[in-house]
């Protein structure tokens, strides 16, 4: 696997780098550490040091000359005067080590892909034994902006994610970082290459933002209707419309149906919400509709105590409304009489949302609607553009 | 540019392959449409023509020791007996290229991934000049499963996109795709590489989904609040509460304020909406706030209108409800009188959100909503981890 990390790392854009464990590496890391505990080095000094690239020779610069032609303001004169004039900015401590992501669009792609990545570095991000800090530049769509923002990430010793579609941007930002020694990785070229290659065509190097795209299309619609039924659906409210929801969720209070029913509503799905509170019927008309569109949610009653105690907290329960919402013999009980209404309903498919996140549980709902809608061999959720 | 993109292409883990417009693609494509057109191909022969790496001689197979070590059922004589036995399905015409999305989690980074990179092919995706379809491969947490679904996107003829967090996994996917010649890339990699270059910690390789992880974080509590804040707070209602609002939306019926308040509530964000309605006054205590939270929002009034119709037949509105709603003059007075209102509290930004995206307004406003907080020398939107 040590050799697979290293050739991963060298695939992207990033200078040629040893893997994590290297000593270079740990050069940087524990110089960050110095960094972090409040000494003050000399950054520019440092820089070289830290990046494994070497600085840019001026013959690596004029060999840029692409890099030139596009965008005067960055050559390499105008790069030393900025050194010597402007003191870089030391990080300030606890602000951990500093992640540029950079889009012509939204920035959503990046900051997905980077929180997903991140994912992978919980088990020191939580104890902030590695703090992290990340930089959403969004609308980037000028050269001297990406310019600017590049040079601010030099002086931070940051690195730099991007998604850019307009492949001179791109190439701009690639050639600019490695002048300026930051380490940098195009996030979705890769995707677009490879899609390009499959369907046999050429990318169109617009972002999604610029004028001119058709605005209004049927999947709009489609996101805006779900989403103003699903607040319509709300805990309960008009039974009668059950018929219509494409999803209905079932379970006790604060096992996340209202977020849940908003994150799938956001993906264009209808969806209603059918609170269990014991001692309350379910409304009839419940067990009228198809019953493969409703879901059961489950949760670990000591969680769901908790949650409610916040809950409770926040709406301001007193006396016995509070103590009957979070007591845990009454948790136990209503989550007791829920499962038995599962159990009475086999086609339900019952979801524990104990330690989900929202996005996990709704992948699960959706994955089930699908198939049940499609009947696959291997489950899937299949879309035609 | 054309030199780019084919080094793009060979950083992935795509076997290295031609730019899109030389001539194998070419023939991949023109294959591609002789199978849309109906004619049935001998698609085990023209696999081995389509994918422009060789078919993998024993040799090759037997190098692969650690993928014979690793899941003992995709040996190269299992391979060659699934191709004997089974008489592969031809893709039915109009499904258009299949791209297969696997992830060990819910998929989220690598649909958003797919369609952010589709995007770059929407001139062609539109008329259905180039038609794709995407198969969302969620939660594939073994190695069986796995190989399954790169079996079956050999036979699809798909391309297979991949997030998976556990290494062994990966490299499972990376070289089966290799064996039954299935374009692929891992669509994560190279971001988590590079973090972990910057940051000097290993990636733990445990997938997002995975039990035993935190799950409920002060993040989790904060958007469930948002969510429930912003429901209640649609459409005007409870103005007593728009102070403890982040972000407060102002605009006609029909600017797409709840589902931008829906958007920004499951980023965190608490907020409220207020409808401008002609002769309607707008409540006292919106001027009593923090007026930097508030942000107006205009549409072209044709569009309005469109999108007013539409709504209007929903709705079931008739005679003079329906033509004060959507008749032209009466969506030019009432934007008039929103501008009007505009330009009397011009701490306010007004975003012009005809054409865009939900996400694009969405990135706009808390782009806004950080600088005012933050006053930073370049917009950005920093969190620290």
């Amino acid at each position: 696997m040590e050799e697979e990390e290293v050739e991963g790392a060298t695939t992207s854009e990033t200078p040629p780098r040893a893997s994590p464990k290297a000593s270079p590496q740990l050069n940087r890391w524990s110089r960050a550490r110095a960094l972090l505990s409040g000494h003050r080095l000399d950054w520019s000094a440092l820089r070289n040091k830290t990046t494994s690239s070497s600085p840019p020779s001026p013959a690596s610069l004029s060999s840029s000359s692409m890099l030139d032609e596009k965008s005067p303001s960055i050559s390499s004169e105008e790069h030393d005067r900025e050194n010597d004039e402007e003191e870089p900015r030391t990080p300030r401590p606890g602000d951990g080590k500093a992640i540029y992501m950079v889009s012509d669009g939204t920035g959503s792609t990046a900051e997905n892909s980077v929180n997903a990545a991140l994912g992978q570095f919980e088990h020191c991000l939580v104890d902030r034994g590695c703090p992290v800090s990340t930089h959403l530049f969004s609308g980037v769509n000028n050269m001297d902006r990406l310019i600017e923002i590049i040079k601010q990430a030099a002086k931070e010793g940051a690195i730099l994610l991007y998604t850019l579609a307009d492949p001179s941007m791109a190439d701009t930002a690639k050639q600019a970082c490695k002048v300026w020694g930051v380490p940098s990785t195009d996030i979705l070229r890769p995707t677009i290459e490879a899609i390009a290659n499959h369907i046999g065509v050429a990318p169109s190097g617009i972002p999604r933002g610029a004028p001119g795209r058709k605005p209004l299309n049927e999947d709009y619609f489609k996101r805006i209707e779900a989403i103003d039924f699903t607040i319509k659906q709300d805990d309960g409210a008009l039974p009668q419309n059950l018929n219509r929801a494409h999803i209905v969720l079932v379970g006790v209070s604060r096992t996340g149906k209202t977020p849940l029913s908003i994150y799938l509503a956001q993906k264009g799905y209808m969806v209603a919400n059918v609170p269990i509170v014991m001692g309350v019927e379910l409304p009839k008309a419940l067990f009228d509709i198809n019953q493969e569109k409703i879901f059961g949610l489950t949760i670990n009653p000591v969680v769901l105590q908790t949650i409610r105690k916040a809950r409770a907290k926040t709406l301001g329960f007193q006396g016995e409304m509070k103590s009957n919402y979070s007591n845990m013999e009454h948790v136990r009980a209503e989550l007791n009489y829920a499962n038995k209404i599962f159990a009475q309903n086999p086609v339900w498919p019952v979801i524990e949302v104990t330690g989900k996140a929202i996005e996990e549980t709704a992948a699960v709902v959706v994955r089930i609607h699908h198939d049940r809608k499609k009947k696959c061999f291997i489950p899937r959720i299949s879309k035609r553009y």
